[in-house]
């Protein structure tokens, strides 16, 4: 039987949990986990559940409609899915493969809940890798117009009803008007524990600086580039015997994982975003 | 307002999480933070709670009486208690004072809550270290008679109405009577990573077989030496070049960061022990 | 210009790394690594050494043969050879691919210092996986008979002029005949941090028995299964909601990493055995 | 037999590792440990070795005159001293307790090699924790004049003949004067990982920039604030629900760890400053 995840955020109250799971139980919902966080600061509430029908009675579309009035009451956002659909995504990535190899065993181990209409790029160099596994691959050439090859991009990522685009090491800044088309749904791995390093080139200023740690953080990409809310951050020990292509060499293990882990999150409901922070309900 | 901790664990059913939280919203009481775990193969519920006044009816004293009832029919094990009360713990320890020092040190800054009465040991090198705390140190001999000695550890944890004894690396095996008489309150402090190097000299073992992590594992006391509920645990990677010496030296770091841990979730009410796990709500 | 690497062992007495630095400087090379270590409880030195041309006097062919009066003298184990040579490995895997994969793709990128004649399984799946990258797939049936079975693995392996073997979760235990054949020459990744859960099933025992951390270890298999010199180990924390489904998915990470460490360490010569234990000269 | 620490870094040459240590076999001293790095980028050769009597011709005194002569030949700086020798430390503190706490504690049982002949700091609080150690505890009060302090404090440092002090979260920034004088002989423990949050606040910037770790590095402290070279960093996970006050209590025990870390390094002479950077050749 299908498992059906809730997402919710909305205004603090008294007794928002109670209200929220005594509707998953008047509904025959049997709940299987439930995750729940307030922020003091803002007073807001945020709720993840994974319901199972607990009696005959239930049917997740009854739920849907039941709930949606509970929603309006509580003023909150929501989202309700079955847990078992997969999310259509596009992977953006330039010439290293890393994050892409990563993503695309992931994907096709079943580790994680995602469909793959196409993969993006602004090189040719991916398309092997990605055309064997069946996949579509969009060469879209960066060099002479950016502007056009982003509204190319965007005419891609619509054509192919996508929900979630990753940025697997993708070397270009995406457009403000993307990011606010794609809000909340847009990616990125960056190549350094944010907020150090900021910008280009970490791993070679980390070099500089001699930093006994680098790292890599998953982030949504906002217009803001870099600011955008954290999902997730991965860090390995450095000695002063590694030279930037040691640093490379060692970071990519950090993007890989630090990128794999924040998709995963996304793509099973357990992050909210909350101003310039991710609530993430980790598994 | 005081925070009231609520811990629970029953039958899995239907409805049991929004019962719980409908009846601390039906009496006033607002929720900072549930945290729920089902455990699905043996059909077992487990949360925690941390609810203050939500409005003027909120009694902690009404609320308790009331959650009685509820706790009776859902057939639950259950406990209720101000967020702020500490907790009366005695330290056990024989010569190596690192675990001992760093729990004084946390216990002073009031990192961790609780209260000391008494500080037993097999040896009188700690006396120092304990009475310019201004807490009284009992010195039981242990060379003569061990049965004797674990009888007077027994009315010195009576008589100073002990609710938890921390094992802060003290060197004696506990009688079956006295881990029944405080079971689950009886927390000890083992120098690997369980189940790894299983009893004496883990350090010593560790070298020779050669591991690249060293560990602690901090574990509630049972009659089955080294097999109690794992509460928390540590690691650190060694070298080559590490001698035994070495290893003892990274690994007290472990042993005094996993123990600091698993005594602060244990008398925050986030330790459930079921069979021969344990559930840990982290903060 | 071709750098060298020396690694060597031998009876520890004053003023070896003196000698062998001296010889090396005598014969014109430039040292650009060097480490070095000494077993004080056996006596035994061991060091490994980068070198490259100091000035035009240097012949690496002139160095070794130099070089092998000097190794004698000392009673010293020892090998020569260009850093850029890459080492012929055979992977021995079974259904699970996630080893597999992750080693075929840091062989692809140059990561890791690896030319693979043959894969070899006990099971038809991973042939794509292997064939579409140009590697032949050799299908050994262990269904009937095994020691048939080893024998044609120990075939292949001849017949590739292999020089290491990696068991990349390859669930089937190697005979002696072929540890000792291979001896030192075969790394196996085991799913736990051992010597914990040594045997079959670590994942399924670590669930039981509620540790809170899992983990992989890499190592030289010998005939005393799980208990060769360790390479490399690896953890995870986990928490009590997962289940021995998790474990396995984060246990996957684990195992990629310090398999492909340990691999990698083996074929730069920063590895040497040394009775049960392994020293490595980390990079 | 006490055994000798030399550290020297000199210009890169073809032969340095040689000559050095065949000074030392030609003086009868037996290398228990070298540590040994070439800068490739800017031509430099670091080195730590210990070194023991090898025979009865080895004697500390007639070896250092001896090394002194190669050394000039060698245009290198060095130092050597018996690994016994205790380190004439100062801790500087201001109001928070920890480091200083986890400081004394490893004075105490000697993990460290330090003697410390003064606490000082610009507050009251933290005497009774010094002089109950048999400490001298000087308070000097900054509130008025600041240069005028810095004056005592360069004053208390020099009767007490201090080779190094430590900044065990000293809430005042040095003066250039004092940083010159004491050039790579001050470290400081800074609150995040740097370069991530330079300057004040760092807990509370990193809740508001929501990351999921938070750290703290161990640095020498450099007229150039936050910028000096990094000797040490930790870091630990932190959680949506992790408020300010929780980032404070858990970035305690990773500043704990790294400046015991530093320190440590410090004082077994393992640690050469080279421009910005720090080589550190951990144990």
């Amino acid at each position: 039987m299908a498992t059906t995840i809730l997402k919710l955020n909305c205004p603090d109250a008294v007794g928002v949990l109670a209200r929220i799971t005594g509707r998953i139980a008047a509904e025959g919902g049997n709940l299987l986990e439930v995750s729940q966080y307030t922020d003091k600061t803002s007073g807001w509430f945020f709720a993840r559940a994974a319901v199972e029908a607990g009696d005959s009675a239930w049917s997740p579309e009854k739920f849907e409609s039941s709930f949606a009035q509970l929603a309006a009451e509580l003023n909150a956002s929501w989202t309700m899915r079955p847990a078992d659909r997969k999310r259509r995504t596009a992977i953006l990535v330039s010439k290293q493969d890393h994050c892409l190899v990563d993503l695309l065993w992931r994907w096709r181990s079943g580790e994680l809940g995602l469909e793959i209409p196409v993969v993006i790029s602004n090189h040719p160099d991916c398309r092997p890798l990605v055309e064997r596994e069946g996949i579509p691959y969009e060469h879209v050439d960066f060099c002479d117009d950016k502007d056009a090859a982003f509204q190319r991009v965007g005419e891609i990522l619509r054509a192919n009803d996508v929900e979630l685009a990753v940025l697997a090491r993708f070397m270009q800044v995406l457009p403000g008007w993307l990011c606010r088309e794609y809000d909340a749904r847009v990616i990125n791995i960056h190549h350094s524990f944010l907020p150090a390093f900021v910008g280009a080139n970490p791993y070679k200023r980390a070099f500089e600086r001699g930093v006994k740690l680098i790292g890599a953080t998953c982030h949504y990409a906002t217009e803001d580039l870099d600011a955008g809310p954290i999902i997730e951050q991965e860090v390995a020990r450095v000695e002063h015997y590694h030279d930037p292509d040691d640093l490379v060499r060692l970071g990519r293990d950090c993007e890989r994982l630090a990128l794999a882990r924040g998709v995963r999150y996304h793509v099973e409901d357990r992050v909210l975003v909350h101003g310039a922070k991710a609530i993430v309900f980790r598994d």
